[in-house]
C-alpha cells in the first residue's frame, strides 16, 4: 500500500467510471453482495488497530470513539448485509391480469426495485469510518447492488487509503466484479465525476456551502441525477417549564454533555437551547461547560470555520458571549484545539436575525435562548429551517395547559424535522431500522430519505415494472415459482371490484 | 359558476399559499380524507355529461375517450382512497427499547410517513382528466394529506374551471379545510408559485423543455423541492426475428394502433421501432398508417410543435419519408387535424444523429430502424436516453441462440426505461398498484417514482422517527395500541444479535 494518496487524473476517472458502469455487481444474487459486506464487516475488524492507528493523528478524534467507530462501520455493512437477504426492501408487486378489471383488462405486472447505477460518495470528515469510505453511504450503495466510487475526504487520506484497500481487496477476494469499487483524490476530480454520465446518484455529507455547490452540479446535468446531500442542521432543543423545574442538574448536564460531544462535530450536535425565562438553567450550564476540557478540532479548516462563525454570531446585535471558546495548539499536529463557546440571544433578536442565528455552527458551539411565553417558542419554531432533529424536554406529569402547550408544539416541531426526541439528546443515532436521519433543506436536499438505518438503501434502488413478461425473462425476484423466498403482495383479479365500496 | 379563468394575481397567489400553509388537511384521518376522495370520484362520474360537454370542443379528442377518461379519474381516486385506508403506505416501523443492542442502548423508535406539505400541480394538456385539475397528481397528494394548488393548462380552460369547482364544493361538503384545494392561472403565477416557500412539492406533465425549465427552478429555491416532472420518452419498440416471422400482420396493425391512438399525443406512444432487417414488416405498416384518417391535435401549438420536430427529424442525413402526415382543419376550433407520419432511417445515422433522433415527437408520429444484427441493435438500445417504456415483440418458441439473445436484451432495454413491455403496446397505461409509469430522465426528473398506480402517492410524503416519545404524544398510526391498524413492523430488543451470523 502507498503511503499518500495522489490527485486521480482524468484518464484514471474515465477508466474508473468505465469500469463502474460496466461492473455486473447489480446482477450478483443478494445472497453473494450480503455475504461480501459481511466478510468486508469481518476484515475491517480484523484490521481495527491498523485503521485506529491511521485515524489518531489524522483526525485528533478519542482512541475509545475511534475503535466504537470501527465497530459502528461493521455493523452498518452486517445491518445492511441483512436488510438485502430479508428481501423486503425490493417491494415486489405482482398484479394478476384481470379481464374484469374496471378500466379494461389489466396485464400480469411486476415491479420490483433494481440498482439505480454507479454512485459517487462524497466522504464526509468527521466520521472517518462510519461516514468514510466504507460508511453508510458505501455500506447501502453496495449493498443496493450499485458500483460505489468514492471521493475521499482530504481530512484523513491514510485512513481512507487504507479503508479503500480493504474494501477492494475483500471485494476481489469475495469475486466482486472489477469496477464494483473505486477511491478518487481531488476536489476537481470529485467535480467531474458528478458531472459524467455514468455517474447515477451522488450521496454527501458535509457543509452547507460544499453542499448545495454540489448538490447545483447535479442537479444542472444534462440528465439530473439524484443528490442525496445532509448539509447542515441546528438541532434545536426545546425544555418546557415542567422539565426545567423537575430536573435542572440532569438537563444542563445532559445539554452540556451533548453539544461538546465529539467537540461538537456532529451532525447532530443540539445548536440551540431554548428554556424558558427566569431558571437558573443558563448558570448551571455556563458552570458546567467552563469545566469541560479544550479538544482538538478535526482540521485547521474546522478551526478557522468555527472562529468565523463564532465572530458572525457574537457581531449580531444583543447576542452576549457567556462562555468564548478558548482555543489553544496541544499537538505536533498543529490543529487548534478549543473549548465550548456558549451565547444567548433573546427571542426577539433570534428572530430578527434567524437568517444567520437560526444555522449550524459546526462544533462544541451552542446559543441559548430564554422563550418569555409559549407563544414566543412557538414563533422561533415556525422560523426554523429544516433540521435532522428537534428536541423536547418534558415533565413527568404536565398539567392540562402544558399538555395542551406539547400538542401544539410537538406537530409545529414534526414539521421542521426528521427525528423528534424526548427527554434525551439528539447526538448518538442509533442504527436501526425505524432510524430517520434526515429532514427539510438544508437538513439534507432529499427529504424523503435518511442516510443512517436500514432505509438508507431506498436512496439507491428504482422500480421496474415488467408487463406480460415470458417466464423465461423474469428477473428471479419476480418469478411465479419465487425461488429466492421474497416476500411479496400480489393483487389478484377482482380487485378493483371493492374499490370505493367499503367502509369509510 | 364563471365562464372563463383569469390570470391569478400576485396577492391572490399569496392567499392561496397562506391557505394551503395553514390547512389542517394532513391532520384528518386517513378515514375522512378516503371519504372525501370517494366522494370526489362520485361527484366527478355523476358530472361526466357536462364534463365531457366542455372538454370536446376544447381538445377535440373523442366522446367515449373523454367519458372513459372522466371514469379514469374517478376510479385514481378511490384506487387512492383504498390505499390510505389500507395504511401500508404509512410504513410504520417500530424499534424497541434494545439496552444489549450492538452499538449500545437502543432507544424506543417509531417512524412513519406524514404529507410533505402543499403541493403545486402542473395540469397536463393531453389528459383534460386524468392528469389535470383532479387527475393522479392531485388525487396522490390529496390522499396523503397535501394541500394542492393546481397550476391549470391552457389547453382546457373551460374543462379546468368546471373540474375545480366540483373539487372545491365536494370538498367543502366533505368538510375539508380551507385551503385543501385551489386552481391558479398563468405561466408567470406558476413559477411564481414554485418558488414560493410555502410549496414542499411539485408534479408536472408535459414537455421536455417546459418540464426542465420548471425543474431548474425548483432546484434553484433557496430550499429546493421534490420535483416529480414527466418530461418526454421515445418508447422504443424492438422486434425480434422470431416475431417477425411469426406475426407479421398483429405486429404491423398493433404498431399503428398504438403509434396513432389518441393522435400520438400519449406520453408513452412508441415513436421508434426497430425490426430485423429484410422483413416486409415496413411496407405492411406503411400500409395500414395510410388508412388512418386524419385526427385532430389538441391545440394549435401541438400541431405547430410537431410541424417544426417533422422537419427537424426529416433534415437529417439519411432519413427518409414514408409517410409525410397530411394536416387540414377540419371544424370551427382552427386546430389543424393531421395524418400518420412515418419515417425510416438507417441504424448507423440514427447512432449519428442519436441526439436528434432518439428524442420524443409528440404526435402521430414513429421512426423505424432496420436493424443490421443484434450487436447493432445492443448499440442503439445503449445510446438510449431514459424512457417510460421499453417494448420487446418475441417469438413464441425461440431458439437456444435467439434466447441467449434476448437475456441480453432484456437488461440493456431494462437499464434505460421504468416499464417493460413483453408482445403488447406501451401506450395504455394500467391504474393499478404494480404499475410503473415513470423513468430515468427524460421520462422523469425522479426516476425512483411514478405518477400512475398506487405508488404514486408516495411522492407527497416523507418519513419522522419519534425517539422515547410519551405515550401521549405520538401520532395515532405510532400509538401502541395502534387504534387504527395499521400495518406495522416490530423490531423486538435482541435484533442485532444475529446480524451477520446468517447463512449467507
Amino acid at each position: 500500500m502507498t503511503e499518500s494518496l495522489s490527485e486521480t487524473t482524468d484518464l484514471e476517472l474515465d477508466a474508473l467510471l468505465t469500469a463502474a458502469a460496466s461492473s455486473a455487481w447489480g446482477h450478483r444474487t443478494s445472497r453473494v453482495r450480503a455475504r461480501t459486506l459481511v466478510t468486508l464487516a469481518d476484515e475491517l475488524q480484523r484490521h481495527t488497530d491498523e485503521l485506529v492507528a491511521a485515524a489518531l493523528p489524522e483526525t485528533g478524534l478519542p482512541e475509545a470513539r475511534l475503535r466504537g467507530e470501527v465497530t459502528r462501520t461493521a455493523v452498518q455493512l452486517t445491518m445492511f448485509a441483512e436488510e438485502i437477504l430479508g428481501g423486503a426492501y425490493l417491494d415486489v408487486v405482482i398484479d394478476r391480469p384481470d379481464p374484469g378489471f374496471v378500466l379494461g383488462p389489466r396485464p400480469d405486472l411486476r415491479r420490483f426495485q433494481v440498482p439505480i447505477g454507479p454512485v459517487l460518495v462524497f466522504a464526509a470528515g468527521n466520521f472517518p469510518f462510519a461516514f468514510s469510505v466504507a460508511g453508510t453511504d458505501t455500506a447501502s450503495a453496495l449493498a443496493a447492488g450499485c458500483p460505489v466510487i468514492v471521493k475521499a475526504h482530504p481530512g484523513h487520506p491514510r485512513t481512507s487509503m487504507l479503508t479503500a484497500s480493504i474494501v477492494a481487496d475483500t471485494l476481489a477476494e469475495c469475486g466482486a466484479p472489477a469496477g464494483t469499487f473505486a477511491m478518487i483524490k481531488g476536489i476537481e476530480i470529485g467535480v467531474r465525476a458528478l458531472r459524467d454520465r455514468r455517474i447515477a446518484a451522488a450521496a454527501f455529507t458535509g457543509s452547507v456551502s460544499g453542499g448545495r455547490a454540489l448538490f447545483d452540479i447535479a442537479a444542472a446535468r444534462r440528465r439530473p441525477i439524484p443528490f442525496y446531500g445532509e448539509l447542515g442542521s441546528l438541532n434545536p432543543v426545546v425544555i418546557t417549564h415542567g422539565a426545567a423545574t423537575e430536573r435542572p442538574d440532569e438537563i444542563a448536564a445532559g445539554f452540556v454533555g451533548s453539544f461538546t460531544l465529539g467537540a461538537g462535530q456532529f451532525c447532530t450536535k443540539p445548536g440551540l437551547l431554548l428554556i424558558p425565562a427566569g431558571t437558573g438553567l443558563i448558570d448551571r450550564i455556563t458552570q458546567l461547560a467552563n469545566d469541560i476540557p479544550i479538544v482538538r478540532l478535526l482540521t485547521t479548516r474546522t478551526a478557522e470555520a468555527l472562529r468565523n462563525r463564532s465572530a458572525e454570531v457574537n457581531g449580531i446585535d444583543g447576542v452576549e458571549v457567556l462562555l468564548a471558546g478558548a482555543e489553544e495548539v496541544l499537538d505536533d499536529s498543529g490543529v487548534p484545539a478549543v473549548g465550548p463557546t456558549l451565547m444567548k440571544v433573546g427571542a426577539a433578536q433570534l428572530l430578527e436575525h434567524g437568517d444567520t442565528l437560526l444555522a449550524e455552527t459546526f462544533g462544541p458551539s451552542a446559543l441559548i435562548v430564554e422563550y418569555p411565553s409559549e407563544a414566543k417558542l412557538y414563533e422561533v419554531l415556525s422560523e426554523l429551517d429544516g433540521t435532522l432533529t428537534v428536541t423536547v424536554h418534558t415533565g413527568s406529569s404536565p398539567s392540562e395547559s402544558e399538555r395542551a402547550a406539547l400538542s401544539r408544539l410537538v406537530p409545529l416541531a414534526a414539521s421542521r424535522c426528521g427525528r423528534l426526541v424526548f427527554n434525551g439528546w439528539p447526538t448518538g443515532v442509533a442504527v436501526t431500522p425505524a432510524q430517520n436521519h434526515g429532514g427539510p433543506y438544508p437538513a439534507t436536499t432529499a427529504v424523503a430519505h435518511t442516510s443512517v438505518g436500514t432505509a438508507a438503501i431506498r436512496r439507491f434502488i428504482r422500480p421496474i415494472a415488467f408487463q406480460d413478461a415470458p417466464a423465461g425473462l423474469l428477473p428471479v425476484e419476480l418469478q411465479e415459482a419465487n425461488p429466492l423466498g421474497v416476500p411479496r403482495t400480489v393483487n389478484e383479479a377482482g380487485q378493483s371490484a371493492g374499490w370505493g365500496r367499503g367502509q369509510y
